[in-house]
């Protein structure tokens, strides 16, 4: 497949993980007219439900991922920390989109700080933490209060530790368990705020208006959108998210997550895939960003991300379950449930999104 | 399952027909949690690539039906002339909704028509004919120009002949091939709308707002939403379909298509199911027709159907598709495949819907 040429209706497209950014790509994909293929190693998983196709195998079974590589047209994924030998045995066969480096950036924090500062954008300030010794060191220059992060395979603020005052270090530092580690300064924001960003194989960039995102527990809980923000600032994230995705030569839709400060905007984190901050657009939209996901990925033209409501997005998570009823119920809501058979606490079962009409 | 339960989340849904409608029922179905398992006779029918589970067998196969019935919840359907032996399988395990009073209605035009005048509304001039000479009956009562059509198994204008003198009235009864037919006067309407309607397990009833139809060939080419109506005319709409759906008791969403003429609204058929002429819904409201239909088949509270946009709903026939780069490069157009390997002249491939802010 040439990079310029559109996949036409029918082509298969393969996707890495089965949860419910997966699942909500099927279904966008199979609005284009194409095929999905997952690859998950669990069963029943939210993904497989509106797919073609499953593979049920481990990420280190490379017989299993080169038998899905030939499967498929093309190659995207649901999250970010895939093996880089499963990269490799996948991309030997068919095209992955978003590319290898923007995986590689964004699975180290430590390297997507390096590349982010690269690029002239703000950061929090941070050091690389190897070992006890560095922590210290680390600690002197930025500062406590600070927070302690694994470099790799952190989500949903597992992997993490606050260090309040210097004698929780150690600690923090145990409860890393060994893996290399970065630390970070507290950033001082007025608010958090995220991009959905995509890039198309032609190089054109298109941004949904940034949302306004609340966590609780290290969990996003709202996304509001139109997010509070000046016209400057709304420019200034939309410029720096799209020099993100030039500089990474990037195919796909990508999450920035932005802190607003008084000196301006700092780049908390980049995720290489659909965002959970995004689902607003699904009702937001006429294209939502699952659908401008597999159309960078497919090769055809993006939508120009533009908005006909405004939108508050709530993430149901765990017992938020026993709500349903009355989420149901109202007519304003866009109810939307990812067909996981347990209700755990923690765990996001859904999200709903309330549309109020256009206010700006 | 009792009436008045809903559904929880993770139950699984069958659906009768692996077409378009069937697969939008199914992405519907996902979102609100529910699996869903397709019954169709063909193998990679669209329905299948967004189902968790196929029935490939014949609706004769009554063994296949009573398995189905047993892995589903509920069962519904995306067309309505559904063998009777099939529905007597089915019903025998499983609810099967809308009920089979709306099929029986629906699955003939003579009882149709019957019901429909019955109720009080308005319908063209109709005749039974089951031969010749009562052809020649109706064509003296009815007059010229007039349609023949068979009762049963009609859809996109198929079993249909035209008698626009008497003289055609052998070659159109020829056309019928034995099957049992009505007559139809013409109607001189001015526009023909539609009302997708909806009545939840408990009773109540929701509209969508009526769109306005242009056939070509007698197949639907374009739905405008809102239709060119007085707001007299679009409460009658309204209220007529909602007399309808109480008629029947009927649970789910239904199509019904209207005439307007000086002297009113004349009913000119319904459609036990989604309707092809509510697929504006998918962009212009919060809730879709098929949200609509999987909520009331599933026994949860009905949307109120209101609409953020004004819609124009196009479909794709055959050649269209040609046209399909140009379509996804609009950014304003929600562009819809329904994943058919082959294109067909005639064939529906897909549509599109146009949203423009709202105007009224």
């Amino acid at each position: 497949m040439s990079d310029a040429s559109p996949l036409p209706p029918g082509s298969v497209i393969g996707i890495l993980g089965g949860g419910q950014l997966g699942r909500m790509l099927s279904v966008a994909a199979s609005r284009l007219g194409y095929k999905t293929c997952i690859f998950e190693p669990g069963g029943d998983c939210p993904a497989s439900h509106v797919a073609n196709f499953h593979f049920k195998a481990s990420y280190d079974d490379t017989e299993a991922l080169a038998r899905f590589a030939e499967a498929v047209d093309v190659i995207t994924y649901e999250f970010e920390n895939i093996p880089t030998s499963a990269l490799d045995a996948l991309d030997a066969v068919k095209p992955i989109r978003p590319g290898r480096e923007a995986l590689r950036v964004s699975q180290d924090r430590l390297v997507e700080k390096e590349f982010l500062e690269g690029l002239g954008l703000s950061v929090a300030p941070f050091a690389d933490v190897p070992d006890g010794a560095a922590l210290e060191a680390a600690i002197a220059r930025i500062g406590t209060p600070a927070i302690l992060k694994t470099r790799r395979f952190g989500y949903d603020g597992k992997g993490q530790a606050r260090i309040m005052e210097p004698g929780d270090a150690a600690g923090a530092l145990a409860d890393m368990q060994g893996a290399p580690a970065i630390l970070e300064g507290f950033v001082d924001f007025e608010r958090e705020v995220s991009v959905i960003a995509a890039r198309g194989v032609s190089g054109e960039v298109a941004c949904f208006d940034p949302g306004e995102n609340v966590h609780e527990g290290g969990i996003l809980r709202t996304t509001t959108v139109p997010a509070t923000l000046s016209t400057a600032q709304r420019t200034d994230a939309v410029l720096l998210a799209g020099r993100i995705l030039n500089a990474l030569d990037y195919v796909g839709v990508m999450g920035v997550e932005l802190f607003v400060t008084p000196a301006g905007l700092v780049v908390n984190e980049i995720a290489p895939r659909v965002h959970n901050s995004g689902h607003w657009t699904q009702n937001g939209c006429v294209t939502d960003q699952f659908e401008q996901h597999i159309r960078a990925v497919a090769g055809l033209p993006l939508a120009d991300g533009s908005r006909h409501a405004d939108v508050v997005m709530e993430n149901l998570i765990g017992d938020d379950m026993d709500r349903l009823p009355d989420l149901i119920a109202d007519p304003k809501a866009g109810v939307h449930l990812y067909g996981k058979a347990e209700v755990k606490a923690g765990r996001k079962m859904g999200h709903v999104n309330r549309l109020v009409p256009r206010t700006s």
